[in-house]
């Protein structure tokens, strides 16, 4: 695959793979999904989508497959897409941890057909009834290759189709980086949102609580109201990277409960004034941005290797 | 005063006490105002208040009291006014920490006619130019008063007062039980987003996560962009209250962080799953409700006693 795949394989039609199906199918792009559910599958027919009842040897007619299920089905899955297609086809996933999938995908034998897929996008919901082909309206997708392993070019192809197709922003990184990020930027602000609800339960008196609760309590407990065992995946399946992040947490909020607890009027200024000062480059973060029809395995390799620069913009094409 | 004041006195013309006279000023309540700015006196005039332009003896004409000074200055103020008014004034303030103030009013001689209040509204801004008189619309009002200090009689007064003028919800507890449920819901929450936003901007390459952050993380560090001496204040005032519950954030920091370091799902589910379940009692807390018009010495002394009763419902009357 090096010109944009001609038809994509969707495996699992949940909320990400359902929504994937229905955008590019609503852009004329040929798509074959699937669900093991057959009241999803007949959902995903009823909304006119093209469905076939399990994996089979349609996959090898599929150029880009892009397996759309939960962790603990994954490895049995890309084994059996592995065997299932041949090296004319590239397989994508869309979980929010990367590392540990790009290991099954190497177990599985993929080598380096396999490209890692992130979209930074999705609702508290889950399921083929809450996807829909608007989903990923201004998000940002990782995509993630592992140097001397996955295979550049199919990377640039991939970068380039969820661009062009869906209008994404793309950041190009390593299983590693993304896993790291993903924790300081979405694992262990979930946490933070369980303990700050927990500690506001715990509270002597919980009405008074809710009563008094200010717009900084609702704005940071509102993921709390993820699925548990959401997010009990997304912290195991990322654990090193999580564990990590929270011990740099414990740090920072052993120095300022310190300077709380000792009423240090100056010690607490130069903490707070420290984090505000530096806000704006996590807050205003400008990219250096590439246009869609520049990306190819060179420029893949290079992003990669240039810290905050592994954008892409869209509809914006050279010259 | 035990009927609706008369008149009311605004001392500091603020986000708050401005908005205070905007509002009331609006309701045709005969309001006297000052602060300090001849600036912030000028913009008031002109905004249709009745201005005077220090504190004088117009304030013996004014039945209730408000102070809307920061707490720097407050002891000072406080000081005046209780030399400048007789029993026939009730004082209020609208600070966000309230043990400390009811000490600062008791040092200044103001005794049983001080009452505690605590709009729960506010936002990033402050000033004169950004208060308006719907600020406190839909707000939640905390009324402090001390078991035998405060004169029940004048905290009835106060809390009809807001709900009847400001349709407000009030919360009618003690400096104590406030101060602790404010570190819980909002000073804490603060804090967090600040080390929150710190995370991200320590992290290896912050473009990279701010190209990645997710809404979990956007919404987390909200108000890490209040102003950080406001929020040193916040902290410091409060520093007792705070001190704990940062340390009982810390217990439940160390029991998640080592269930994720040791990838112990099952002990992670549980803890998750233990605050979900109870998350129903903080986000959807149904206090009892008494109409603003059943609100006597009695009922405030009462509501003081009954954790999580004491709400007033404005427009609501008895019959």
């Amino acid at each position: 695959m090096s010109a944009e795949p001609a038809r994509t394989g969707v495996v699992g039609l949940g909320l990400i793979g359902g929504s994937l199906a229905l955008r590019l199918t609503a852009q004329g792009h040929p798509v074959l999904g699937t669900d093991p559910d057959p009241s999803t599958r007949a959902a995903a027919v009823g909304a006119g989508l093209a469905v076939e009842d399990g994996l089979g040897p349609w996959l090898a007619a599929c150029d880009l497959v892009a397996v759309c299920a939960p962790l603990d089905v994954l490895s049995e899955i890309l084994h059996r897409v592995a065997g299932l297609t041949d090296d004319r086809t590239t397989v994508i996933d869309v979980g929010s941890v990367k590392a540990p999938v790009h290991r099954l995908a190497r177990d599985a034998g993929l080598g380096g057909r396999f490209v890692g897929v992130h979209p930074m996008a999705g609702t508290e919901r889950s399921g083929f009834q809450h996807a829909s082909a608007d989903l990923f309206d201004h998000a940002t997708w990782a995509v993630t290759l592992e140097e001397g392993v996955t295979d550049a070019t199919r990377a640039a192809t991939v970068v380039r189709f969820l661009a062009e197709r869906l209008d994404a922003r793309v950041c190009v990184l390593t299983p590693a980086l993304h896993d790291e990020a993903a924790a300081v930027v979405s694992h262990v602000p979930h946490v933070v949102a369980h303990l700050l609800l927990d500690g506001a339960e715990e509270f002597a008196d919980p009405r008074v609580a809710a009563l008094l609760a200010a717009g900084s309590f609702r704005d940071g407990t509102r993921v709390a109201g993820t699925n548990p065992a959401r997010t009990r995946n997304m912290l195991a399946e990322n654990h090193e990277a999580v564990g990590r992040e929270l011990a740099r947490l414990r740090q920072r909020l052993d120095r300022l409960a310190t300077a709380v607890e000792r009423g240090d009027r100056t010690e607490l200024l130069t903490l707070l004034e420290g984090v505000a000062h530096r806000a704006g480059s996590v807050r205003h973060a400008d990219a250096d941005l590439l246009a869609s029809d520049e990306v190819d395995a060179e420029a893949v390799l290079r992003l990669l290797g240039e810290p905050g620069s592994g954008v892409v913009v869209s509809p914006r094409r050279r010259g």
